[in-house]
């Protein structure tokens, strides 16, 4: 298979954006080093007053965006992503809160996870520590600049921010803010820092920047998940691509099928957790696919499969992330066909069976290999502030690490910690 | 940076070596599925008959062994190489003793890791389940064929094996009673699958085979490590890289430094938590630096550095992880110093300090960075069996998912696994 590129040009250590990631990693490290060494005090300390500083510079950041929404709509970007781009005064206060519902939140750092005392006398603890340089590269909206700090700081670690390019005037403003309260507290300003985003070139440097950067997350469509697992060397977390079904099983309440699906599908079309398939048991097929199409056409859905009056689909419609108000329906045979069906075409995000038969839900929830399995209710409840985590800063979809949303403990890792008083290994 | 490279060969699809590869692993994927399902007691049934059969088939593995050993001698491979490759009836018996041990540990999948219920009247469980396929990039020994088909199994995983080429017939013999043993409990042999090793073109197949497999562990030396990583798109687990240090600290006990020194350097000098540079405080140096020196050359062990009569060491020594009877010492000005060298030139893999002094001990445990750090002993503690695992995978030094010795839990993932009763998301 080929690896899709993240870009052509040169990443060799002598390209100028390259040294200038480099440097901003460097600094990153150095001032990560000092960050695991804060009291949880004093963090929620520079959460609280980055809130307080962040709305007064309402102004500026708000001109800031204003710049990037000029720039965005003579560029002709479309509607819903010059929505994503916006500030409002609202929500620069919803920034703000989010910081301090962050400062709220347990801190991870420091806890024993596990721990033993040897047979030799050793005493082995299992701590919880920061994972150290985090580089988020995100798309579209501003906001979640100030929210992936928040949560890499309370945690302990340094952030490398590479954000689109259509909000560099955003967020540059805003990372300015956090910097001046991180100086203003003694805290090395490096902690956090945005990356140049004009090209590519600064994702490539920052995803091959072993040694500085311990891990790197992606956050965006499936393309940019897929370039930068391509081509990442630092450990990377894979988030939210979700090709999400809900499976009407044969003993399913149809009243309640259609209320999940409905929700599922029109709830937020555009988020990873919508459904975009839903499969139909062939025993109820008669009764329960008419209906639910139906309902779904009233709500403006459009229906892709195999049946009449449907948008014909093909191969690609069963593996489509559509993000929008479209949907693919398909009838299978029985719980073995639609387990069969989500483990060929799922991404592994939220899988949904609407059941009333006991033994049919152990078995879906058993057999489904994904981040979250769901028994007869919406997919749309995959979300770290749902399963209250608080936060969070994603929604990793592969099984190393972390699976399903993210919060704080998810951007820890742990060290043993071992005490002795001289004990050698015998031979 | 430029990536170091597998092979210069193809590795498109239609390549024969990646075809092959991407069957075996397809084959392994399909197997995988259903060993979520097996009990407790059917995997312990399977690891103990296993046991048995590779006991049983002592004299066909034997002779695949001779001929390993017969084509290694004629290539004239080195005596240390040959050792490690070399079975005998008792290193027969120890790795079936191997599979007797791991049947004896507990079983990881199933747990609930945690859970909740949400005000919404919902229930989530956090529900550790089997990572899928693992595939193993190893070195040298065949014990190692059986050890992690052992691990893997016991944790409900399908494991593709690349082992070395040299020991190719070890490994055929080997894997080919496993899979026996499989058939003979009506489990797909599938589960374990050996994957050619003639050249590294399998190895590029393997770590790119996305979908197919979940999760590739190389171990080996740096050289290999860095070639997967760099390669790899699926998820990997970086391990084993280690130069670990021990830092006298100007309140060590001179006689525990003594005894740990030697301990660290001389146990197994060629295993990853071997010491590879000793760091004196300046302060207790014009004693404790002549005495430890004088006690390792009489262990036989080169002394690197800069002080009169020490092979002289340049930027090279303070990074190698010489994996012999060699050894780095240098002084350093102050507990700040030592650590910033093992910031610099350590792999975070284990670092110890020896010293009777609470703070400093506190101050190393909680500034160094690895996935060990010992106060008071030796760094040949940091291992699986040592630690109370009853069995290991590898150490990881890396930060994801898992770091220092890597037992059964650590080749788990999780689900969230979410009942309702028709619960939807408000808007």
């Amino acid at each position: 298979m080929s690896a899709p590129t993240l870009d052509s040009g040169a990443t060799a250590a002598g390209d100028p954006v390259t040294a200038q990631v480099h440097a901003l990693a460097s600094a990153a490290k150095t001032a990560s080093r000092r960050l695991i060494g804060l009291s949880t005090a004093a963090k929620n300390d520079v959460l609280t007053a980055a809130a307080a500083a962040i709305e007064a510079a309402q102004e500026e950041i708000l001109a800031a965006n204003a710049t990037d929404i000029a720039r965005a709509e003579a560029d002709g970007i479309e509607a819903s992503l010059l929505d994503r781009l916006r500030l409002t005064p609202e929500r620069v206060t919803g920034i703000a809160n989010g910081l301090r519902q962050v400062a709220g939140l347990p801190d991870p750092i420091g806890e024993v996870v596990a721990g033993k005392t040897l047979p030799n006398g050793m005493t082995l603890r299992q701590v919880r520590v920061p994972l150290g340089v985090v580089g988020i590269v995100y798309e579209a909206r501003p906001n979640v600049t100030v929210d992936a700090f928040g949560i890499a700081f309370k945690s302990g670690n340094a952030v490398l921010l590479r954000g689109s390019s259509s909000a560099a005037d955003s967020n540059a403003a805003l990372v300015a803010v956090l910097r001046e309260v991180l100086a203003a507290h003694d805290i090395d300003p490096n902690a956090v820092a945005l990356l140049p985003a004009h090209d590519r070139s600064s994702v490539t440097a920052l995803i091959q920047a072993r040694g500085l950067v311990d891990v790197v997350i992606p956050r965006g469509g499936a393309g940019l998940i897929n370039a930068v697992v391509a081509n990442a060397t630092v450990p990377t977390i894979e988030t939210g691509t979700g090709n999400c079904h809900v499976y009407v099983h044969s003993a399913a309440d149809l009243d309640m099928a259609e209320k999940v699906v409905i929700n599922a599908k029109t709830r937020r079309p555009s988020v990873c957790n919508t459904a975009e398939t839903v499969l139909i048991d062939a025993d109820i097929a008669d009764v329960a696919l008419p209906r639910i199409v139906a309902a779904l056409q009233a709500e403006g859905v459009t229906i892709h499969g195999d049946e009449d009056g449907m948008e014909p689909a093909d191969e690609q419609d069963w593996s489509e992330e559509y993000l929008s108000l479209d949907i693919a329906v398909r009838r299978v045979d029985d719980l073995d066909d639609a387990i069969e069906h989500i483990g060929r075409y799922g991404t592994g995000h939220t899988e949904a069976i609407i059941t009333s038969d006991l033994a049919a839900a152990n078995e879906f929830t058993k057999r489904v290999d994904a981040a979250a399995v769901i028994v007869n209710a919406s997919t749309a409840f995959t979300d770290g502030e749902q399963f209250g985590f608080g936060a969070e800063i994603g929604i990793s979809t592969q099984k190393l690490h972390a699976r399903g949303p993210m919060g704080l403990p998810e951007l820890t890792s742990t060290k043993w910690v071992v005490w002795g008083d001289g004990q050698i290994r015998p031979v």
